[in-house]
């Protein structure tokens, strides 16, 4: 039976009470009390807009705490605009909440989001607050700017370029084993990767950081692989990495002396919401620079080749110069 | 279980297939193959965003047709950009198909999409595409944009102003009445109401054309009475209306004249997607012509009055210059 779409007077409440102080920050939001929001779009600046869905039991372990949903939830988004070098500004969020969600649950969703926020600069612009009767979904459409023709994109790719990535990769992945059960490890190390699953650092500054730099860019949510491959399809050329180049946390390193079959998730395991780029050898010393700036390193894994006609759009290599063997799902796109 | 996030390979196809036409219309979608897409707002103008959730047994009716989908979640969205008087230009969609959901359903659902952008000028800018165990779910954030401080907003209605309502109102309360059996009509009266209730049309024309005469607008999305109260809320006054006044098609008339209780349907029921507006007297003329121009019924039936301490926000009166009663609901928000 199809009910009216929109809140009942308690959810109205609801929005009043938890959402409203999240649009606070921004005055064409109105409170939330419009029909739609009005945003300034600065000077020669140019919108950058993704969305993206969360689904209770598919992107998150249902019964999972509010705190560990909200983050993610928005730092997804907000690495989708990292990858194209620009600065986030708003979000519009559509919440499905599962019938029944006490008002408390919502209210700690809301202040896990003010945090986000307060963390992020960005703000609430506008949202829709809906009833569901199985599972919990979440949407945000994230909103950024960008200078002219400042974007970063997959398509620029070029052969010769260095391949890089940021911070540490697999780490997410052996998170998600943790809070399954499947991986025991030593208790700092399981908050470390859970807490890498649950609160990626979208690369905000970097992306930023890397506009005049960076030939491509793309993060890592598929895997590293998997979206590599993107570069390269978009690029049109193939990339060459080394297995034993791809950075690993002191938790990653751990697990995988015990289970060397494992760096398959630093290769082709999601979530990390790392950055990949590739830039010309040439400015080598101004990403040098840019990593000492941002404390954060950024590796060289490999580099960019010819279009290779029907060979992989990327070649994996062990330490022993041979192709490292990924587990098929690790080479889907291929 | 938490899977993977991402689409699994034939979903990557499906996007190729059947969503990325629908972004061709952009440049800066990128083919629906970065990260985000990248837009200009013209000089001058705002950027205006709304989103909107529909969740299938809850907002349409389970096993409905795409094409009986598609388009109200899109005109529901338009119809908010509308009440801003903005210009709508973008969207993105967040599709959770539920699990099995064949491809030739989402192609249908996809050409229901790009029939809805042809009609209405706007092209898909990005979107998620996801699978969810139970049932569908739709998010659509809708971007417009409007000339600088030229937004119709809710807060602006004065006391004096006439208070008017486009096109007739309650076919869509009735469609869904029709459409779950509730009231047997006419074939020809059941397929107008029906069509009111999935395919609404919003107002854009009317919305830009109301930019400079209205004082505040509003779209009727949760019942004429409750929305004539949001802008009453917002504006610090009330209103009061005629419920003879109310403008009626030819079949909801003939519903009427064998159930007057269904009247309540007209006053109280949503999703007709009218703009309700409000306007100062002396551009009563102003608001002929438009009508005029349009080929759009613009009907006053009422007037705002000072806040009115204690009593209701929106007074609706009989023909016999009495209250007249609502059922409850439709005056919920009071």
């Amino acid at each position: 039976m199809a009910r009216k779409k929109r809140p009942e007077p308690d959810e109205f409440a609801l929005i009043a009470r938890f959402f409203r102080p999240l649009a606070a920050g921004e005055k064409g939001a109105f409170a939330l009390a419009d029909d739609a929001a009005v945003l300034d779009i600065p000077r020669g600046a140019r919108l950058v807009a993704t969305t993206d869905c969360l689904v209770e039991g598919v992107h998150f372990l249902a019964g999972v705490a509010p705190e560990d949903i909200a983050p993610k939830l928005l730092r997804a988004n907000l690495s989708d605009l990292a990858a194209m070098g620009a600065e986030p500004r708003w979000y519009l969020l559509a919440a499905a909440f599962r019938f029944g969600t006490r008002p408390a649950w919502i209210g700690r969703f809301a202040r896990a989001l003010q945090a986000e926020q307060k963390r992020f600069g960005v703000t609430l612009a506008g949202g829709d607050t809906v009833a569901a009767p199985d599972r919990a979904s979440f949407t945000v459409t994230a909103l950024g700017i960008v200078g002219k023709g400042a974007e970063l994109r997959r398509s620029g790719a070029r052969t010769g370029d260095d391949v890089y990535v940021s911070g540490t990769l697999g780490d997410a992945a052996l998170g998600l084993r943790v809070l399954k059960g499947e991986l025991r490890v030593a208790a700092r190390h399981a908050r470390f990767l859970a807490e890498r699953y649950h609160r990626p650092s979208p690369r905000i500054a970097l992306g930023r950081g890397l506009v005049g730099i960076a030939r491509s860019a793309i993060d890592v949510s598929d895997g590293l692989v998997a979206d590599l491959c993107h570069i390269c399809e978009t690029s049109g050329v193939s990339a060459a990495i080394a297995a034993d180049a791809v950075p690993l946390s002191a938790a990653a390193r751990t697990v995988l002396s015990a289970h060397p079959r494992l760096l398959a998730d630093a290769l082709a395991g999601g979530d990390d919401y790392e950055l990949v780029f590739t830039a010309p050898v040439k400015l080598r010393p101004r990403i040098h620079d840019l990593a000492r700036t941002l404390g954060l390193p950024l590796t060289r894994i490999g580099r960019i080749a010819g279009a290779g006609g029907r060979a992989a759009r990327v070649r994996v290599m062990g330490a022993d110069g041979k192709p490292y063997p990924l587990p098929r799902a690790g080479w889907r796109h291929f």
